[in-house]
């Protein structure tokens, strides 16, 4: 009994990381490393601190006063697609193995709410994470000076420097897309791209041109479109460029499912996919594996965007300095079926 | 300001459904359906009500105490795909419109957990909304007994009577799905199914063997298979099954990822879909629109099923007695290229 003392600690039945480095005479450090990133950490030791916290949430069979520590908020103004559900499911349940209760706000109906003014004042509320938030760098930074602890992921406009954010690393991503197609012989390139205004369209663009830079050639801006990035857009504009003159032998698309529209647009034209037109998406997300051919895309680090989100705010909110405040997870190439030589 | 005093009502700065009815001279009952239930309120009394909600969100500029009225737990163990973030983004909206703040436990992780059994002690939840519950009918029955009012979304076990419920007409979409396939002169029909033990699973079956009822046929359990509901459980006994003799001219499939692996099975054989074999999905998620041909699916109400557990917990909590304890929403047959007349 004194042993379960131990491990419990201050908050009755609920699994702390440092209540279970303590148990387990691990750091933290290492503790946290194993609820969070699977990759860096020995199986062993995975597996004692799981079953370490299986054990305390056993404990828990008999209903006990909680301490409540401070709600984390976790706003994400958006339906919760295979984009954003990922995100928003690793990021809460890291929280939960950091002992934090999540308040959820989800759904495209918060898009234009002002949550973040009230922040400040709401006292039940220790910290945020914001993904993709819609507000602007001004309300960002006004959000930060009001002392509240937040994390942007995903961040759709340029964050104010004091302001912590995790994201894709999108230019080098987007450099790596480009930099296969020309390994390809590819120099007539289309793209579609979101918003301009979006931070993530932007730096992909950075990153297009560096890559087209490196072979000697510029982004032609007769070869650019931009959209909502959902399929229907790939179909209305893929359609366009393909039926330019020349045609472009080679369509990057800001994502999966505009990738999956260029597919369809080039299937209703008779072309052949890599023959006649290569076609690279972002994400890897499921349909990038359920297209003929499959999707030659940029997987993104959804998961890993909200554990490390997570581990950022929790660093904050037990009084550490943040450790960066930028950081950027690496983008992987993931080569299909849907890129190949360019024709002639 | 007498005005906005009545508008907002005794919790500051919050819209709450009988405020809004109070405010706009409307019934509670219609302002819940205009925040609901899109199809049945006329476009100008919706246009009213989000407009009314508008101005009370703007109101809150400045930041103010809220008035908590008791959280409502939102838990969906499961990594938030676009099968369960569609259910859980329209919950966490429509809780929100409600005037209620959501808990959110989901992920994988909480698939073991306790939680349920520390419900009853948790003073500051008000009630819960349950996606897929890994708990037994006895567990369900013990939190319903506490006195906890809770909604269960898509049930993996018969739910107990008295407790709430919502869940897809399984056993009509099943059953349309292939009434579809036996009008094409499909007879020898094989089925992928999930475990079992998943009520879903039992009822899409059900669906299933009442179609060939109706012409006349058994299901053949030669032709029935069952695991995981992912890809590759498709790819490998949709490959089994495409490898009997006679084959089998169509395959059922539990959803529309399973449906994915079994077109990439038999498009590794050199079957041609719907020339050869006839597939049919479930739920009509995107990928089902990405397939080369497009997946014939049964669309699941993923969003309605989030937005009527809501109403039906709101009802509860506000102290009125539930309309129907088990709801059950129409699923759709879509046609699209997946399916064709038995071959010969």
């Amino acid at each position: 009994m004194e042993h379960e003392q131990e491990i419990t600690g201050p908050s009755p039945g609920r699994a702390t990381v440092r209540g279970l480095a303590a148990h387990l005479g691990l750091s933290a450090a290492t503790v946290s490393r194993a609820l969070n990133d699977r990759a860096h950490v020995a199986v062993e030791t995975r597996r004692r601190v799981q079953e370490a916290v299986r054990q305390l949430e056993g404990q828990d069979a008999q209903p006990r006063p909680r301490t409540r520590r401070g709600l984390v908020l976790l706003r994400c103004p958006y339906e919760l697609t295979d984009f954003f559900g990922p995100i928003v499911s690793a990021a809460a349940e890291t929280l939960r193995l950091h002992g934090r209760e999540v308040l959820l706000d989800a759904g495209g109906a918060g898009y234009h709410d002002t949550v973040l003014r009230r922040l400040p004042s709401r006292r039940d509320i220790a910290g945020a994470l914001l993904v993709l938030p819609p507000e602007s760098a001004a309300d960002l930074e006004a959000l930060r000076a009001s002392g509240t602890p937040f994390v942007v992921i995903d961040p759709r406009v340029r964050v104010p420097r004091n302001v912590l954010s995790v994201s894709a690393a999108n230019v080098t991503g987007a450099r790596a897309a480009t930099a296969h197609l020309t390994g390809l012989g590819h120099r007539r390139i289309a793209v579609i791209t979101a918003a301009p205004t979006l931070t993530a369209g932007e730096d992909r663009m950075a990153g297009h041109a560096a890559a087209l830079a490196e072979v000697g050639a510029l982004t032609d801006p007769a070869l650019v479109r931009a959209g909502e990035p959902v399929a229907e857009t790939g179909h209305r504009l893929g359609g366009e460029l393909l039926d330019l003159s020349p045609r472009p032998t080679a369509v990057v698309c800001f994502n999966d499912k505009v990738a999956v529209g260029v597919l369809q647009a080039a299937a209703a034209r008779g072309l052949r996919v890599p023959e006649d037109l290569s076609v690279v998406g972002f994400d890897d997300i499921d349909v990038s594996r359920a297209t003929t051919p499959t999707l030659t895309t940029v997987r993104q680090p959804l998961q890993e965007l909200g554990r490390l989100a997570v581990t950022a705010l929790i660093r904050v909110l037990e009084g550490h300095q943040a450790e960066a405040l930028h950081i950027e997870l690496a983008t992987q190439l993931i080569v299909r079926n849907s890129t190949g030589p360019a024709p002639h």
